[in-house]
């Protein structure tokens, strides 16, 4: 039994790494060409698509640290990310502005709880 | 019994999210209108409110991870946080310069460990 | 037996925290008047004995998050990152640009696994 387990990994980063329990990973979108709404919906439906794969969930997520190249996006940001979050069960999160990669819009490093008996497999 | 506990759940984010032993949570200035010195001041007051409200205290703190929107502040944090940190049980420290949201000077990212009764609680 | 381990603190600091299994730690090069590339080449190996001394490796990096204070010596970063990094071990990664500290050009907040049997021993 390995206590730490990875999924997608490339020579430079990991796509997810699990540990204690948790699930960590870093969202950019996948199509970075868009603006920043498309941007953030691309980076919101990714997490989606790996909370789903490590058999979690969005009332599971525990902390996410948000970096926009531009805080004028915030607003959007906001506006997408209060839809998309589980009423009473929200994650901690920060918000700052950071220079990112051309054309890059906003990068996510997110924290998720596994499921316990998920726990108990790794 | 739950293995995720939030305190103050907003619809955008919660207070403080505790899992698998540790508090994680962030903290502005509760009043944005003051300077550097009154903000850094209120936060870590804040912290130390936290810190009481889930159990735990200075000696706890593993992590904080610290945004200034001007690094020409870090003196003033410096200063204020070498006297708040307690004497061999500094947590581990970041300090960086990133865009915060208009008027406010600081953004701390904030982990600790809960007691363990606590984590037994939980 | 202490649930929270730290080395090598200072008043401001610690240098390394340890709790639940895993260990947290921020590194900015010891000599500071370098460019780019001995910055990043002197983190890598710090990160490297830090490792060491915490009876961990670089197989259980669970998660780097790097400040570059110039985005342009990303390239750099790659390139030596892509050397030292294990193939199929890679943590999660996220890369910003953000102020750091007159002459830094680098700051990378690390987390490792421990050992199991180094988790029991906390």
């Amino acid at each position: 039994m390995r206590d730490i387990m990875r999924l997608g990994s490339s020579p430079r980063w990991s796509d997810v790494v699990i540990h204690a329990g948790a699930a960590r990973w870093v969202e950019v979108a996948e199509d970075a060409s868009g603006d920043a709404k498309s941007q953030i919906s691309q980076v919101l439906r990714q997490i989606d698509a790996t909370l789903t794969q490590i058999g979690s969930d969005r009332t599971r997520l525990l902390e996410v640290l948000i970096f926009l190249a531009d805080l004028g996006d915030a607003p959007i940001l906001n506006e997408m990310w209060d839809g998309w979050v589980p009423r009473g069960n929200a994650p901690i999160r920060a918000c700052v502005q950071s220079g990112l990669a051309a054309g890059y819009r906003v990068e996510m490093v997110v924290l998720a709880a596994v499921m316990p008996n998920e726990q108990r497999d790794h």
